[in-house]
């Protein structure tokens, strides 16, 4: 057995290359992270203020957090859980190495969508766990399906959920989750949710697994619909039989996540009037690119349900992404992502915006994606002439 | 394979006892946790609160930071590393699972020194790598020697060094690390050193791994001697070649550590006077500890050459040190950690006391450990007599 190989973010490439024009005095739009350019809401900061003027702080879990966490799963989905089945973590990511090593061990097989976000495939194959990716395509809205799941030969030990998904946005119907739920149950296979995207829905509110399957793993955080990423704050919900098993990794593998962070976490939920503010401005965003991209040409997209995404076929201009997004950065400023971070297959023809920013600024970088988008497909089109 | 199964930090159990003796209206010692009862240094603290205040942040690496970092190895130590060998991440935990999925793969054989940090087990048995535990007496001033990793068959892949230690605060001397590094050098056997209690010496300064073996990889924060431990930020050095396969762990598995934490954190490398002081007032507290733990009948000790950390051999009071912690923080108020946690053959005849707290505290910690030890010290007597 060796370390195994895997892949770096490219957007992180992107998003350095689009610091550097910046630092050289360009004007940047940044649509390649998934994150908020807003700042964690006011009266979150207000409390962190009043902490660091007050509290030394120590390590430290905040019982009060995890009870407002799971109140939060009896408002939102109707689903009842006591606060030790919540466990507070550094964000999403450690919360999902938390649930791997919690339910799988090396070589365990564990199923997922593609395209989907980088960092299952590479942190399963970091923990010597193997991906087994269901090409999923506009057919089925790039969602996974439970006819795909029921034909995994042989079943795998585990499935990694995501709705609303990263990078495409779309969400899985009620009635497909019932029947994903009911397929893993006879196969034995775990659920993994990334509920990451909860509470940015644009039609009906997504579901929690929660609420058709008790023995699944709940993923979270802070960082999207609460606006506090760079806060690193998160949760995973465990079924009662493996709080002691994730509890026990959490104090060894990671100890604590920020006390600071807790303080303004709780916080946070009482400010939905702010944070829906920003869902607002999401859905404006969704509408205005929705409207737009297809003038870019871009018209083979899934209208995103939720999250603040919109991921794009851009097949009819290049095969390959990167090179791309990088053309679009350093002539238009505008700093998106290429597919390739989320399909190591076809994510070559793809390339995903990321709509977290300001309505101006959305409006901005269509202004200078427009004549951009019409000269490549001017010179797609050329070279299609000159090669007849 | 199975899931492993993982001990829990018993320190915990004996906080969380602690917290509700507490809320019940006691006055409570806190020597159980190896945390500073100081917060942060004030200029870090202002920082965040400017940072707070102007800036919402984003997902971050501070750039500025690992070139400070990389600074304090040329200027602690007078080694050259460049700032692309630190990583940053949330604490020295999640830089260990760093280091060790970075380095070793399942089933890999690590040796450690018993007794020793229950993470460092824990960490390796939950990704499924084989803690080989070398025990450590009083004679070895409970360290690692070389001769007894020399000894080791077959040889590990790995070994973690912690000096200053915990549970000990033992140092290894520069003369013994040569010789360490050396058979590891021969034998092939990968060193990872957790540095976490570098700035806490009372003796001369500890040597970094760094200077004597360049294909370590050392393990620090800014939990200890930065005094900012719930902040969650640590570091870990990598050798040029591991670069690669580290950035990209880091990037999945953890993202980034908290970006104020890291604002904070540049800052308090600016604050040496204040910090300074601190290590004084350990200074103060471990030479009346020295003094009084003899007068309580606690006599083999090693003396801790840094760290904030007293390991005391209790075994002729118990055999059962986890009840003892409980009993002596339920009659007298004072929290301390069982053995158990740090030595799973011998630990339950130890215990550890952490005295990064007040030197007033200490004192009334000693006021009324007194006629509790003895006590304690008088009924074992007794029932030897009534043995007779």
């Amino acid at each position: 057995m060796t370390v195994p190989d895997i892949d770096p973010f490219h957007a992180i490439a992107i998003s350095a290359l689009a610091h550097r024009l910046a630092a050289g005095g360009r004007d940047i739009i940044h649509m390649e992270f998934g994150q908020p350019s807003t700042g964690a809401p006011g009266k979150a900061i207000e409390r962190a203020q009043h902490i660091l003027a007050t509290d030394p702080m120590g390590y430290w879990e905040s019982h009060d957090l995890k009870e407002r966490i799971a109140r939060h799963y009896a408002e939102t989905y109707g689903v009842s859980i006591v606060a030790d089945q919540v466990i507070l973590t550094g964000g999403a990511s450690p919360a999902l190495v938390l649930a791997l090593t919690s339910c799988f061990v090396p070589g365990d097989r564990v199923a997922l969508a593609r395209p989907g976000y980088v960092a299952y495939r590479n942190t399963l194959k970091a923990l010597h766990m193997t991906p087994v990716e269901i090409a999923c395509g506009e057919a089925e809205r790039f969602q996974l399906t439970a006819d795909a799941i029921a034909k995994l030969e042989p079943a795998p030990r585990g499935l990694i959920i995501a709705s609303p998904a990263n990078p495409t946005g779309t969400v899985l119907p009620d009635a497909e989750l019932r029947v994903i739920v009911s397929v893993c149950r006879d196969r034995g296979i775990r659920i993994i949710s990334d509920e990451i995207y909860h509470g940015l829905s644009y039609g009906d509110p997504a579901h929690s697994l929660l609420e058709y399957d008790e023995t699944a793993l709940i993923v979270n955080s802070f960082s999207k619909y609460f606006s506090m990423a760079p806060w690193r704050l998160g949760w995973l919900i465990v079924p009662p039989d493996l709080i002691g098993v994730a509890r026990a990794r959490m104090g060894n593998l990671f100890l604590t996540p920020a006390a600071l962070s807790q303080h303004a976490g709780l916080v946070a939920f009482d400010c939905f009037e702010e944070l829906e503010g920003h869902v607002a401005t999401y859905r404006r965003n969704r509408d205005l690119l929705l409207q737009a991209l297809p003038e870019l040409g871009l018209t083979r997209i899934a209208p995103p349900d939720g999250a603040f995404y919109i991921y794009a076929d851009i097949g009819h201009l290049t095969d390959d992404s990167l090179t791309f997004c990088e053309e679009l950065l350093r002539e238009t400023g505008v700093a998106t992502a290429p597919g390739v971070d989320f399909d190591p297959v076809d994510g070559n023809r793809f390339m995903r915006f990321s709509f977290a920013v300001s309505t101006d600024r959305i409006r901005e970088a269509v202004r200078r994606m427009r004549p951009w988008f019409a000269a490549r497909a001017a010179a797609v089109a050329g070279e299609s002439l000159a090669g007849v």
